[in-house]
């Protein structure tokens, strides 16, 4: 629709591309504009996705710049590897386009690369490591739940998939940090056996079992009562809600800033 | 100690009563100045509920003035019945006493003779229905939920002993109409059966079951992932800790004022 | 390897012939004998479902009977759809193989055939609407739970997505009527709202929202303290290990029988 | 009523006779015959209770034998301290009454000569550490559970109060070796931290916060699916509706003989 914002994917026939052409079809004020794979060039990305005719072909990255500005992108979606995005957003920031970038592992030069090119050609950009606005949330009810219930006992669980070799998650030590750094400084405590009087320690418990997508519970006991807060992964694909609705938000942002997923959702 | 709150208890050989007193032991920088009750009178409350001699004899509540001054009483904790507290708050606030009021179903024309000896005799108030630190705060988290997952589908799930005779229980309203009014208005279901396609409703669901004694979960649903917030009281007398907490807060506040208990939690 | 029962796979190009394969593959005692599809005949199976090269062509079920001799099938894995199981059971059985069918939507004629054809050939099949090991599991702890249980408050509470049109789920009615047969009849209750005094029923309520695949649990409400069973379904393949389960398990079972899942699982 | 059991109870005027007496009164086909304490000897246990006037005085236990005898009381209930029951349980039996022991701590030499006077005067009694009929039947669950999802990854979540010093709970330790021995022997992870690739194990976890009574939660996780088997204890009482039961149920047994809390629930 006019004034839609017009959002081009790269990466679009691999899985995160296609749920994210989904999601932009599924929500109002975003249209998609382009799509960008090295395989499938030339066919209907909404063929290869079996999602319908789009009239929008898959353009090879090599085209970048050229198929950006033809088709008016105002944001560039990547959620590809670190190579890639270490050469595309270069090029899409060139062509004045904003960014929304979720790959991981970058290594620091490129993202100073990256972040240079933000600046330089004066576009917005999101860069996050965590798109899911679920977990975003959650982090900021700890943040706030901390805060008033600051001497109950704190207790995190935390259940993922049998294949996951390390204890505890990311997502459960960002979130016990946030509690402690709330409180002043706490231990913790990874597990109890034998003689274990309480103190002060947020205890940290990894569950491991089958194909767990990822579950975070938070409680937060006193004497007659307890407040948990609890997030469940139902799949891996948690980011893509959160990088439309980013797509969406920093096509309206101060250009030439680097913005984080909380600024997003204003937290 | 010096510089401790000085409290006294209504009611204090009953089992609220008792709970408070307990509590007040079990917190520094409050204590124990008198103890009111129409039983036991004159024998030492701490042998009346058996925590050990306190030095502190039952005194009859129409002594009230005169045992308060002498025992320089900052604050008067009263989770009476509303006849009793209807002829005690005012004059404990003539004898120049802040107050905690916990006693539910007093008269407006109670409440406002209580409020206009608050005011008359320049001393603070607490009156609150509900002292519950973690309610309090659960409400505080659901409010801040639904600003940021407002498109989720949001269902709550309480649960109440087989007692129980209405449905939904008044606190599973109230966290319902936090977050309607939080999201413009929102319609109510209150369970569901046969063909009924899920529009922009809350989903409420009375659990009924043995001696629950109240737990209450909002679940904010979106795509691949879940957020859950959730209260679970474990005895009846959840409300001691922060009627304790709000004592030893009231005093320090401005004179001449009725709060409530967000203000307390600084909510 | 030798002695592994030999399974061939209808709809092996679909997303549950996928799974099905994959999980044969990581399955000890039982291989991928012949893999069926109108789709991709010819080519390497292993290759269309990205798993490596298997050296088993995906070949047309016109091909049938011939294929399963060749490639000694012992068993048969259809979870299609009615119209061409219709067809392919009857001549699976004729060529020997005993049968998988998890296809749903069987008329009463198209059932009468496939009996009759396992009956005249001598083969042996399992036919079941719900493969699941866990929900099978699931309903025989509830039978059990039920014998002990019985003067409990009893609640259900499923959990499924938005798009779900019809309250309560088929699983949480059949765990409904389990307790209840096994407590010699109860009344459901499908919400409650204002003056609802509990009686003996079995409440049960319906939550929707987002994208859950599906959560059931049955509280068993006593006085100080409950029991609950829950059952989460994480992807909508929970079929998946219950099939090849029932692959293996049937080869060795007596021919000339129907069987079904609970005979499988021995509950 | 004519025909009720009539059951006297010892430690009558205590927390746990308190409760024992007040289910009592609750139950059809039971009744009280006696009460015995060493306090408030001759007072009306209805009144020291606070239930109403029942017409049965407190008697001290050293009249255990005759009172018994007059009250044609059928069966005793003792859930006292180890030195009162080592001599009340031999000379009930000498009176002719069965027996309901839940004390704990008694020595090896004790419960010999409690046994022995049971079988010598030909008396029935039920002796457990663990009378509550959930608990038990959670153990149940357990077992069957484990029979049908033995290669599920299983983890044990449990939660007390923060003054329990030891971890993980002794019915947690229970769970896990029942678990244990039905799959052949597993090893148990009290905790995880740093790289830990998931095995064979059973994970057990073991939270502490507040006055949580005992919550337990036993996880069965596979693809794509989990059961969870929860027991929640509401209050530290679960023992007095098991021990009511075991009262009725031990006196139509054989006699001579000592069951076990799952003999009486034919677990």
């Amino acid at each position: 629709m006019a004034g839609d914002v017009r959002a081009a994917v790269i990466g679009a026939c691999g899985r995160m591309g296609t749920l994210i052409i989904q999601k932009i079809q599924a929500t109002d004020g975003i249209c998609l504009s382009a799509a960008f794979d090295v395989a499938n060039t030339g066919t209907d990305i909404g063929e290869v996705i079996r999602i319908g005719k789009l009239g929008i072909p898959v353009s090879d990255p090599k085209d970048l710049t050229k198929v950006l500005k033809e088709s008016k992108t105002d944001v560039v979606i990547d959620f590809t590897v670190a190579a890639a995005t270490a050469v595309n957003a270069p090029a899409a920031a060139a062509a004045g386009a904003n960014l929304i970038i979720g790959t991981t592992g970058l290594s620091a030069e490129q993202k100073t690369n990256i972040v240079s090119a933000i600046t330089t050609n004066n576009v917005a950009a999101v860069i996050s490591s965590n798109y899911s606005i679920g977990v975003n949330v959650f982090f900021k009810l700890l943040k706030e739940a901390s805060q008033y219930l600051g001497d109950y006992d704190i207790e995190i669980i935390e259940a993922h998939h049998n294949q996951k070799k390390d204890a505890p998650s990311g997502t459960a030590v960002t979130a016990a940090e946030i509690i402690s750094s709330s409180l002043g400084g706490k231990e913790f405590a990874y597990g109890r056996e034998g003689l274990c009087p309480r103190g002060k320690e947020i205890g940290i418990h990894a569950v491991r079992g089958g194909d767990i997508v990822g579950d975070h519970t938070v409680m937060f006991i006193g004497n007659s009562e307890r407040i948990e807060i609890r997030h469940q992964a139902h799949t891996r694909e948690i980011f893509v809600g959160g990088a439309v609705m980013a797509a969406k938000w920093v096509c309206a942002q101060k250009k030439g800033v680097v913005y984080e997923m909380t600024d997003v959702l204003n937290l």
